[in-house]
């Protein structure tokens, strides 16, 4: 058996003493190292073995960790983390006190940025670069960005500013034509005409001042070597075009490239997607909304929807397949996906725009500015709100509570459940006077019969679940199930009375009058920011009216939720079942 | 005398109706109009004066209000405002209760889309066009957005987007090669090739796939309505460009285009600006900033500046006139800016990142991703925070508060006049381990004398600034004057007191738990939304702590506050001084 190169190399200057030969040997087994691993763990699988042949050239190079790179998106970087001191850790990516998915500057001097989020790199790298400028230090920086991540404007905005500087700044652009759906945009099609050396082709990077180099094969070891070394010592801001195929290497994911993004469990050797146990369980709420909206588009022709680049994880694609004239992706480009629904909604369409919670951050200004200040009635839907695993900090959907309960005319609702979801959603499309932020969780709900007639949601309204003489818990969204089963663990003289509120704004004011006037205690949870979330709602109808009991608010603390599994992540913050049956159980103690 | 012909435009219509010769005569006009009304009522003058002729044209050519016609920004719309019905009411232009500064939705049906925060029309535009293409109806989509305009990254999704539909949109640029300052950026420079008839020349707009025809003169009547004639038969995306000149027909307007953007009083004949009145006053919070950015990096080496395109607004400007390699005029791009801040300070260096309130919103995510989560002590300088006045609904700077708080890691501090703004900058950059967001009003400070030795301000540290036994009431920031005013009127036994609580976040616990425990009221006063504010933050430390005294939090409620001047907008909102000063008389008179 041939001795493993990957064993002896624990940083990058360990693979700078190879030879070309052993270089591609070790691509290889960088390969079948991650597929390995990837294959039992789980993770981005597609997207770092696009890169293995990049990521070695790089670091072979470059001088890291002094010379700075910046992978973007993050998930490209698992050959990098491999070759950067974290080989011997990488089995625990993305788990509990294990290495990250993405980048992490406290991880890893080798980890010049964190990025999450797409679209920053360029931004960052030109900083650093900026920056050696004013210190006098003589170094590169390396911005390696995806084709679907560079056609955010953010990138625009960081190629426009870089194109005027003479900063050391190298972006390669890793065109693999996908993010984690196939690309989309007239930069994609401009990117796809130069593979395909069309004539008379305008050069957009050179217009914004690159030097811009290529279209090369990423796969092509020996050629990204030559290429990175001419380019080391070429001044300025300078352009890679580096084309690959994402899942490079594995059969399987080079043929799906969607599904192999991040494809769970399976066979290292056939590749296959490993059966998940069979048990029927309740839907994906993203399912829900996916299958919903088409019912509804079938039956109200002035819906349309949109995703900024998650068809699949928002499973609109459901309607592209079945309603394409009235379903769009518009690329990574929250900003535009927001806006371009308003001005829809100008025009009496009624617009489902879904974002991923933490990814309406980037359209902030564009709901408050565009949406609510014109009170337009577009339906925000927002995936992966709450607490979301694995992905971990960069991830988590738990500040929009509140950073839209702060904005006029804005209606913001968590359903309970799938059935929930599916009547707001046909609520919604009824016809409202405001917009409104439908927020929903990550994975699966809890009712299996999901696919219930519709029934009209009132806006506004809170019900009871549960009736209680002393203790009133206040929920919204679909913590309630760990409320209602720690409430069932604990309680035996019906003590506790539990609410779902439904609407985080407007608050159903009237039941809360009757609460605040029948109960001596309450408690807020939510899977949201505790500061300014719904909690602190609370907190401000009890101090304008006047009331003075107790109220204690669960939710997220104020600090970042590193990655770890949801349930791990509930009982860091004490909003899981258990947590929630002990509280409530020396609270019961106290009241008795 | 000659029968002037604009009396006689009521509606665009009614220009339809004249020949070539009678609308030269009424470019004429529609330009002594802006500028005799703008010469008395202020606003914005040189964007207006430089579209005459295309706002002649468009309105000529198409059928509006049916075809589409989107400012971008708004404040080029003063003409398209004249013809559309407000000519009588313009003089009450940016008053309270008079037409707003920028296109509205409610104030007209010629108003296609709200446009205060730029690089919107395109999106806009767009899901119009779409929404017609859906709808089967025949219109026209028109975007005139300015070349500062377009350099923002969301202008670039739009147009990456419209580039692969057969949308009927017409996207003008406006290229006057200046925003409010001059334009930056390599699109510029681009543009400029353009413009100069450079040989091989990249077409950026054609390789996004739009038709692309220009550059043409703006200010050729006649070449304009005919180009337009032609586009409007051309399908698809279409890109017109348009050469103007920033404040054109008025030389002191042409000569000076940053003066006169928004020169104030002017002579309507001569151009000269009018002396203000001369007596001494307290500076601009803005020039505080600048000038103590300068005085600062002059002793600390490692500071930066930087400002997304506001270099006068933000009086930055004089660092990048005398310490120009280390202050960065980076064009609107409010979210690079912020990224571009987090990458410098990964190098060690001290960055200002000075942004108005209202346009960090532009930015939310990479405050919250780049920044705070990396945990980089970037030096937020969040100018025209709280209520700005005439601009109105789009530009106050009224969320900070609550959109920062739940960000873990911020910093927040709202400075009460100059001499604490410029203590905390020198604080600042003394280096914070984290974040720090410093909120300060547009206009002007309090103290004359403001330009005082610095002193360290403590992290977390509020103050009393008075004395008393029975009410506290507790402000953030220069709202403070108000409350200081207001007690000294009412006030005879020493009942009330009055904390600076300086620090948003984090809050001064210590000096909280003793307010808590003297005083059997509170009122939180904030110029800054009250949902999930400062007030709404004191409300969590009490419930937290368990407190019950009664609270109560003034600030601005959950409507968007029209334009008007920001006098009246405290009195719509019960924060000026008449108002505080009833409400603590009241309480006065039952506390005796």
């Amino acid at each position: 058996m041939q001795k493993r190169l990957l064993n002896h190399i624990n940083f990058p200057k360990d693979l700078r003493e190879l030879n070309p030969n052993e270089l591609l040997q070790l691509a290889k087994e960088l390969r079948e190292f991650i597929i390995d691993i990837v294959a039992t763990k789980e993770g981005h699988l597609g997207a770092s073995l696009g890169v293995v042949e990049l990521t070695l050239a790089l670091h072979y190079v470059f001088n890291t960790p002094k010379d700075q790179l910046i992978w973007d998106v993050g998930h490209q970087a698992y050959g990098h983390k491999i070759l950067t001191g974290r080989r011997d850790n990488f089995h625990t990516n993305r788990q509990k006190g294990g290495i990250s998915g993405f980048p992490n500057r406290e991880e890893s001097e080798y980890d010049a940025f964190g990025v999450g989020h797409s679209s920053t790199s360029i931004s960052a790298a030109l900083g650093m670069a900026i920056a050696s400028q004013l210190k006098g230090e003589d170094k590169q920086h390396i911005a390696v960005i995806g084709d679907a991540s560079i056609a955010s404007g953010m990138a625009f905005e960081g190629l426009n500013h870089a194109g005027v500087t003479n900063a050391n700044l190298l972006v390669i652009l890793n065109d693999n034509a996908i993010g984690i759906d196939p690309s989309v945009g007239a930069l994609k099609q401009y990117l796809t005409n130069v593979k395909k050396g069309k004539e008379k082709q305008d050069n957009i990077f050179e217009a914004l001042n690159f030097d811009y180099s290529g279209p090369i094969d990423g796969h092509d070891l020996p050629l990204l070597i030559s290429e990175l070394e001419r380019l080391k010592s070429v001044k300025g801001p300078k352009f890679l075009h580096v084309i690959t195929t994402k899942g490079k290497g594995l059969k399987q994911a080079e043929d799906d490239q969607v599904k192999y993004h991040a494809p769970g469990k399976f066979d290292s050797v056939t590749g296959d997607i490993l059966p998940k146990q069979e048990e029927i369980q309740a839907p994906k709420f993203q399912d829900v909304f996916g299958h919903t909206i088409v019912e509804l588009a079938k039956m109200n022709k002035s819906i349309v929807g949109i995703t900024p680049a998650m068809p699949t994880g928002s499973s609109l694609k459901y309607m592209m397949e079945q309603i394409p004239e009235r379903a769009f992706d518009v690329g990574i480009a929250e900003q535009h996906a927001v806006t371009l629904a308003a001005g829809m909604a100008t025009q009496g369409l009624t617009v489902f725009c879904n974002i991923y919670s933490t990814f309406l951050q980037r359209a902030y200004d564009q709901v408050i500015h565009d949406v609510a200040l014109q009170n337009l009635p577009v339906i925000f839907c927002l995936d992966r709100a709450g607490l979301v695993g694995e992905d971990g900090a960069t991830h988590h959907g738990v500040f929009d509570l509140a950073y839209l309960r702060c904005i006029p005319n804005m209606i913001i609702y968590a359903p309970r459940n799938e059935i929930e979801l599916r009547n707001i959603m046909y609520t919604a499309q009824l016809g409202l006077d405001y917009p409104i932020a439908i927020r929903y969780p990550r994975g699966r709900g809890s009712v299996i019969d999901w696919k219930q007639p519709f029934s009209e949601v009132k806006i506004g309204e809170g019900i009871q679940l549960k009736k209680g003489k002393k203790l009133a818990v206040l929920s919204v969204g679909a913590i309630a199930s760990n409320v209602e089963e720690a409430i069932s663990r604990c309680e035996v003289n019906d003590t506790i009375s539990h609410y779902d509120m439904r609407f985080i704004k407007p608050l159903d004011e009237k039941l809360l009058h009757e609460i605040f006037k029948t109960y001596t205690e309450i408690i807020t949870i939510e899977d949201g920011v505790i500061s300014g979330g719904f909690g602190s709602a609370i907190l401000e109808f009890a101090a304008f009216n006047g009331y003075s009991i107790s109220i204690k608010t669960l939710g997220i603390p104020d600090v970042f939720i590193e990655h770890a599994s949801v349930k791990q992540q509930y009982q860091s913050v004490g909003i899981d079942i258990d947590s929630l049956t002990m509280l409530f159980s020396s609270i019961l103690l106290r009241l008795k």
